[in-house]
């Protein structure tokens, strides 16, 4: 009989192109794959809740898999036998046995992103922030950030992927603040699903207002669809290293 | 005139083979001095405060360096000129110019060190933890970590670079804890001066006390300098990845 098992598990993705595989690409759910398979002696059918793209990271990133495989094995055995086969940069935080039609992917009902911006050089950090060096006006981030809650057409904030079909540009954002600690300015937003490069877009256009080289009226207006000449949304999409998908949202989850 | 300055720097030491100068190795301060130089065009004499291992990091190292360039630079210019020649794992914190006869070494009164051990697998931490996925006994831990403090023999705990004369071993520890951080054990440590290897030869000790696969009584006659047999010290040494210089602390320090 198979077994479906919700997974969730945190990354540093500099070294992958992404979640979802590829050809001829090292990838996080290539790597989880393998030591599943590994572990199960195996075939195992995976799904991501969210597909970060390359170099950027998760705090807890959520799939499934199904194995029919006839090892039993516990949730806690699976856990740590996935770990001992995952690379440095790959750690399986939890495993939950699930009912056989739970997905990763549909059942989610929002996605979290967080992105870390640094205002100094850090020594530590190079892979996981942005640092600007100019100096940012916060203020108006915020207020900025506060006008992406609700439902807006956000055809200016995305990048076209030419092997999908064009889907709808309207997304209802639940929430979206600006925050800072010490010397790091951190962007957080949820919604139920984001368009492609989205969020690395809204980032790269609230630093532009931070350094005062547009105004907030020009943000309304890409808020509002009107994507506008001058406006190079695509030449100042954030770097990957400050992007991490920080949390899934599912029905059953108790608040 | 010749003019000196203090500064103070983090670094993230994997890359390097450790703080202090060496032929044919990248070292902190051979980084440091060769940026120093191309921002002062001429000759710049380094000295740290501590020389940390290879792998070993700061959170706050200190150093003089001595100039007699005719360029005049501001500190804040010398702080900026700096960054923006080191390497990204290598970042200047504050620079100060300080009265000629200041010392980074000489005249610092102690040292701190954070070690980081980390109870789980950790995807963003792999270079500046200790991972260790056997339990362990926090509180026998804390209670030897206690012992330290005070004057003792650290014979047994150091290690002898034949490259120079043997010194006393005796050390005055001010101060010495294990905390607890969610996932994390942080052990710190506080001193005039410390031998080689001491801090991580510490932690592999206490680690083998917190696995029970040593005694307190055991830990005890180490800290009494008595070695004695099957106390394989040396092999118990904690990996550099987990070890901080955490500050250095002068005389001219306002508490």
């Amino acid at each position: 009989m198979s077994k479906t098992y919700k997974i969730t598990l945190e990354y540093e993705g500099a070294k992958y192109s992404g979640w979802q595989d590829q050809n001829n690409a090292r990838t996080v759910m290539g790597e989880l794959r393998q030591a599943a398979q590994d572990l199960f002696h195996g075939p195992v059918d995976i799904q991501g809740a969210g597909r970060t793209d390359a170099g950027v990271h998760a705090l807890a990133q959520v799939a499934h898999f199904r194995t029919s495989s006839k090892q039993r094995l516990h949730p806690e055995q699976i856990l740590r036998g996935l770990n001992d086969r995952l690379p440095a940069e790959i750690v399986i935080l939890q495993v939950e046995e699930v009912p056989s039609r739970f997905h990763a992917r549909h059942d989610a009902v929002s996605r979290s992103y967080v992105y870390q911006i640094s205002r100094r050089k850090n020594a530590f950090a190079k892979k996981h922030v942005w640092w600007i060096k100019e100096p940012l006006d916060i203020d108006s981030m915020r207020e900025a950030a506060a006008l992406l809650a609700g439902r807006h057409d956000f055809v200016c904030f995305r990048a076209v992927d030419p092997s999908k079909p064009l889907e709808s540009t309207i997304v209802v954002v639940d929430k979206a603040e600006v925050e800072e600690h010490g010397d790091l300015i951190l962007f957080r937003i949820e919604a139920s699903h984001f368009l492609w490069r989205m969020v690395r877009r809204i980032v790269g256009i609230l630093v532009k207002l931070g350094k005062k080289e547009i105004t907030i009226e020009q943000f309304r207006q890409l808020l509002d669809g009107k994507c506008g000449q001058g406006m190079k949304v695509s030449e100042w999409t954030a770097p990957a290293a400050g992007l991490f998908l920080e949390r899934v949202r599912y029905k059953q989850d108790v608040e």
